[in-house]
């Protein structure tokens, strides 16, 4: 533990953590702590690199709030949120895909009936949203939890407007006793991540714009199934093929349809995995 | 871009990150991504981690302030701060080697004269503390600025105090012409670093104690010479073979003496390496 130098030092680190109870806890520490150090080593990282990448997660602390995740943003573009979701979401082929949970979910959104305007004031062109919830054999999965939340058309949600106290585009319903769901809310447009922060000039030093395709977000619950988290894409998004959090699916992309009177209808179907028997 | 799995996402977003102009930052990018995943996937971390990890970070975040680190504390006791410090300070064999800087420098302390009582207040036994600033080849260095910081005998420093607003046992001295210093402090005893944050829990959690063995920091600059950041350890302590940080050095070590008044004396040597032709 005297004179370590910086290749004798990850196994002293590692030695210091030893006695660690959780063995996951260890696997997890000492994967870390490796991968660290061999990244370190593999840049040289210098000391005044270092002090940067100090002061980086610091604004990233200082910037979040109860409104605002800088971390999990930081995730999203660095791609390891995305890696996460698929690693542990790897369903039976008919179920429906997840993707990135993002920053933008709020606990306690207000609850609303089947067929209401969940908008609840956020601007935007209406859209009809409607679907079935379904198991992986088709049959209806009843009375599903959905959480569902968006952005408006200028591409903010309610949470990034300072003088917004009410939630807007977001609400949770229940589907029917055959599975069956419609709200209404606004349509979907792209948007750019909040890249005035630690984030942004990540993105701008790393030459990537901060842009997400269009995209409705679902988190869907009922008894037997496995949570879903997921989006609902825009087909004709320019941003499909570049999402700044890597979340695009093919099989999550839907046609919003334009209506004759300037509304949009959506239809999606949801297929939930059965909960796996030793798990339940 | 679309529909990718938990292998091709690395590849993606290396790709997205491929316009980087600055190539440094590009090498540090690349890298920091390849390591992050390569870690998440080592570990198939699962989302519930990863939102402990998402929670963690932020909680270092809000703790951190003008008087607290949390991060550098985090990577103190990672060992990346003293790995970082080894890679960037390969000095000439007879030069005063590196330790961390640690997260309790204050930039703008007091300027003392030489010979002051740098405590100011600071609860402790008294020190003196003397020695010289030197080159390689024994010469002395003139007028060498010293800035020093240490804790109380609580194992404080004056910026953990809420109720303390004046610098207390850290000071900027200069070294005469011929390079000899001497200022009166406090003795050095050991202390746990702070541990009621989140990188408490993770020392709790990885079975691991927050002490670390007396110390006198310094910086000290002199034109032509390169910044030594170091710290020098009592030879008594008990914890020189488990410091939480990671960063003892035998060399660093110095014998602190008992006077007959109750008093202490501590005498080091400090040799500075003189700053490469090539980066003058």
């Amino acid at each position: 533990m005297r004179n370590l130098n910086h290749e004798t030092i990850t196994e002293a680190v590692l030695e210091s953590q030893g006695q660690t109870a959780n063995p996951r806890m260890k696997q997890i520490m000492d994967s870390l702590v490796r991968h660290l150090h061999d990244f370190a080593r593999e840049v040289r990282l210098t000391e005044d690199e270092w002090f940067k990448g100090i002061a980086f997660l610091t604004r990233c602390g200082h910037i979040t709030d109860d409104k605002r995740q800088e971390f999990i943003l930081l995730s999203d573009v660095l791609g390891l949120s995305m890696l996460t979701v698929a690693m542990n979401n790897d369903k039976p082929a008919q179920c429906t895909e997840s993707t990135v949970f993002g920053p933008f979910h709020v606990q306690g959104a207000p609850k609303y009936e089947l067929g209401a305007d969940i908008a609840n004031g956020a601007r935007g062109i209406p859209c009809l949203v409607r679907g079935t919830v379904r198991g992986p054999d088709g049959s209806p999965v009843p009375n599903a939890r959905m959480d569902v939340w968006q952005s408006d058309q200028d591409g903010r949600y309610d949470v990034q407007y300072a003088d917004i106290d009410h939630a807007q585009a977001r609400g949770v319903l229940h589907a029917d006793a055959q599975g069956r769901y419609h709200f209404r809310s606004i349509l979907a447009v792209p948007y750019a991540i909040p890249h005035d922060g630690p984030v942004g000039e990540l993105l701008d030093a790393t030459g990537r714009h901060p842009w997400r395709p269009a995209h409705l977000h679902f988190m869907i619950e009922a008894p037997g199934y496995e949570t879903l988290i997921t989006h609902v894409f825009r087909g004709d998004d320019a941003y499909l093929d570049s999402d700044a959090v890597f979340g695009v699916r093919q099989s999550l992309i839907a046609d919003w349809k334009a209506q004759a009177d300037g509304t949009y209808l959506v239809e999606y179907d949801f297929v939930l995995a059965p909960v796996a028997m030793g798990a339940m």
